[in-house]
């Protein structure tokens, strides 16, 4: 190979106060984990003398520890885009220590093509193999890497052993031509191959190969309840029954499912569901339940944008890659969360809520209205653009204290108009074709935990008037009352005249 | 011709209480406009004999008074979807008479395809030529006509003289055929035609023909003053910057525009600006001031959903149509709205805002978050999907006892990641790449009339903390304020804590 070797550590010494960096990987699958261990020693060296040592930085969503943990830790984030879900960066960023703006995933690579955000001085990109005329072959992810491969002028290639140079060929690079020239983003249905299985780079711009051996840093999801099963249960139960309707065709649609338990209690119940024909995936994180249906046959294929599996899963795959090769394929955010793709093949989307309201609007980030929990994600470009857009959420939290669902979302995410149906453990609203005061009646009676309903009730008898009657008095009472008593149960609507 | 001729009051006795109707046109235009005065009658006349008679109906977006005028005063709706901007509707739609759901327009065709929503019983369209063979010409605007024509068991025409024959060929028909094999909508340029002149549809479905001459019922916006002459100007010279700077191409890119007096005078403001190139318009509604532009050079091609003119101005492109059909054409809202083109085109997106808050999230609909205005339209189409989107409003109302600008918006329609740009009269907050405290700076300097500065900074100081600092006790402060004292301005933050 004619590339220069180099440690780590070299690596992170050719980074300066100030740069920006753009980051390979999707969640802590495909990331980099070694170099950045070393740029936060080095912060924290010239914090400690005195000096200023802060990089700016982009990654396709969230990342392993090595990356928003131990800069957060290293306090060297000057600013981060878009999703994390890390501990340490949270605190760091509700501190506002570190300015983290986040947007639509599909929206990064564009708006750094524009101009709109500040270029990539590095790309530090993992990959599982490389040729010497640059073509980069990356692992478990793909993310924002194309686009930070091209614009940043110096590119450090992690290559990761722990990854098999087999992997190639499960990738689907493809990056669009820019208006006022840009064509359609030809993907009919989740298996098409539109693009190359590498990045093509300048190899004059790769300034250094760091070789590792060191696994993705996927942390475990909280495990399936009796809610998060019973939610699945409902959501399967709803798709069933719009089948049966004629709403949903019989050869089903493609579907995306959002992150963590209750999306993996969800697709289970799918598959357990005997008149849910196998189906397909056009989602961005391919989860643990994505691989076991297609194990039992209830997944025929998954388009994703990563690999964010459980170390026995992952290997599950890398150790039958012949016969995975054909059922996954990896896309940059850009195409994986295309409202262009997710419109034209119809996907049926169904995303986790923090918070609903009676209205039928949707928090997906903020905790109480003010601190993040991790980002948006690609909720919005999924449910805006979906045939049929399902969030879901148990409906209490912390024993009761907190109903996921208020009078007014004390932050809203996803609009009224992106929400056709709301489930929880106790069951369905169906929002399609209602008024905001049809809204309120579906959800408080098939929605809500029974120990809030009168409150809500209560709520929409506070005088106000209007096609969406809220009470600009007591709208965030809930909320209010919980950081003042600490359970919403407790609100007086006479406190809030 | 082999149709049937009726009368209105024919058409409207064939109509029976609970029907539901799919209406022709978008906004005043080419919306039908005497069966629904005589149905109105009917409603009435069924009233006063102590009969139910309520019909459900889907427009394009606003229409006549004919229709959303005399239907509210007859009390005889009971559902209408979506968009409106009747006073009288208003009034209907915010006591709860009629249930109302708004829907961002591009939605509303494949939902009535996909069976989410009622089916209508009737189409009523207005046309300005029909064959014995069932191709409809529309007249001054397409809207849903094409879907509502398809899906309805029976369907009445009035063809309207006003209109000349030699209208047909300004429409461009195309419906996209549905998931899992529907396939790119062919648009990469405003002026690329993908349909068919017409609406075909089986003969046998028109149960009659109305003739009719009555003009369109556009009503007259207010006109320009030195606030919205002031925010176009703005706008003009962010757009012209943004080109030095090289994040607009030099050849600038198609420009989605809002509709009312602030859309007038942006427009006219870049006509104006000789930095900005002339351009082509890819919007829902082409209003008087793209009809000037054109006859000056400065737009060279407009695709829109309907040409939403005053009497003067229709009547100057009915006689010169052999100059304007060249420049000119009409699609239904899926595709003068669709997500996939505007993204592809790259639409520079302009509307206006009722309300923003500090942190750039939009209000465009509830008036103090409860009263319906109009409704969301295709801003949440274009603003999501364009290339840049821009929000303006004049900064404060009712001699400024209302602040446009607020802690937290009253009602949210579109989040703080659809909104790039806010412009008010006193300046322009870039909001891209900013994290939620540095977007209040930008918008508290730049934007903020000067007698609620002081407030809105010391909002901020109220204690709270987090990524985006709000107060679950004082959010909402300014709207409580105005509903209890009449001025935005006697907030007292003591109060609220």
């Amino acid at each position: 190979m004619s590339y220069k070797k180099i440690s780590a550590e070299e690596a992170a010494r050719l980074l300066k106060d100030n740069d920006v960096i753009g980051f390979s990987g999707f969640t802590a699958a495909g990331c980099p984990k070694a170099v950045t261990i070393e740029l936060a020693k080095i912060a924290e060296e010239a914090h400690a003398a005195g000096k200023s040592f802060k990089v700016g930085y982009y990654t396709g969503a969230s990342t392993g520890d090595s990356i928003d943990g131990a800069l957060s830790r290293a306090h060297a984030i000057k600013f981060r885009s878009p999703y994390q879900s890390n501990g340490d960066m949270r605190k760091e960023l509700n501190n506002r220590d570190a300015h983290y703006f986040d947007l639509h995933l599909s929206e990064l690579q564009q708006y750094l093509r524009y101009g709109f955000l500040q270029k990539p001085d590095w790309a530090i990109l993992e990959a599982c193999d490389i040729t010497d005329d640059g073509k980069i072959y990356l692992t478990s992810a793909v993310g924002i890497a194309p686009t930070v491969a091209h614009l940043a002028d110096r590119i450090i290639i992690e290559l990761n052993k722990y990854h098999p140079k087999e992997l190639a060929g499960i990738h689907d690079i493809y990056e669009p031509a820019d208006p006022p020239v840009r064509r359609e983003i030809p993907v009919y249905k989740p298996s098409d191959r539109i693009g190359l299985p590498y990045i093509q780079v300048d190899p004059a711009k790769i300034v250094g190969i760091v070789e590792t051996d060191l696994p993705n840093e996927v942390g475990a999801f909280s495990p399936s309840d009796e809610v998060t099963n019973q939610i699945g249960r409902n959501v399967a139960e709803f798709l069933s029954r719009e089948m049966k309707a004629g709403r949903i065709p019989a050869s089903f649609l493609p579907v995306q499912s959002g992150v963590g338990n209750v999306a993996n209690a969800v697709l289970g119940a799918m598959g357990a569901n005997k008149d849910i024909p196998p189906f397909e995936i056009y989602t961005e994180v391919i989860q643990d339940s994505v691989v076991t249906l297609m194990k039992e046959g209830n997944v025929k294929f998954a388009s994703g944008c990563s690999l964010t599996l459980s170390t026995p899963a992952l290997e599950a795959i890398y150790n039958n890659l012949s016969e995975f090769r054909g059922k996954l394929l990896l896309r940059s955010q850009e195409i994986s969360n295309s409202p262009e793709i997710a419109r034209r093949l119809g996907l049926i989307s169904i995303n986790t809520a923090l918070e609903a309201d009676i209205f039928g609007n949707i928090n997906s980030t903020h905790v109480l209205g003010t601190k993040m929990m991790n980002g948006i994600g690609g909720s919005g470009d999924f449910c805006r653009n979906a045939y049929l857009s399902i969030f879901t959420a148990p409906s209490t939290a912390k024993d009761g204290k907190i109903s996921a669902i208020v009078p007014m979302v004390s932050h809203l995410d996803h609009s009224e108009h992106s929400v056709k149906i709301l489930i929880t453990e106790h069951g369905i609203a169906d929002l399609r074709g209602k008024s905001p005061i049809q809204r309120t009646e579906a959800i408080i009676n098939n929605c809500v935990d029974p120990q809030y309903k009168g409150l809500l009730k209560d709520y929409l008898n506070l005088g106000q008037k209007g096609h969406t009657p809220q009470n600009m008095a007591a709208a965030l009472a809930f909320h209010d009352t919980f950081n003042k008593k600490g359970d919403m149960r407790l609100t007086d609507w006479s406190v809030y005249k």
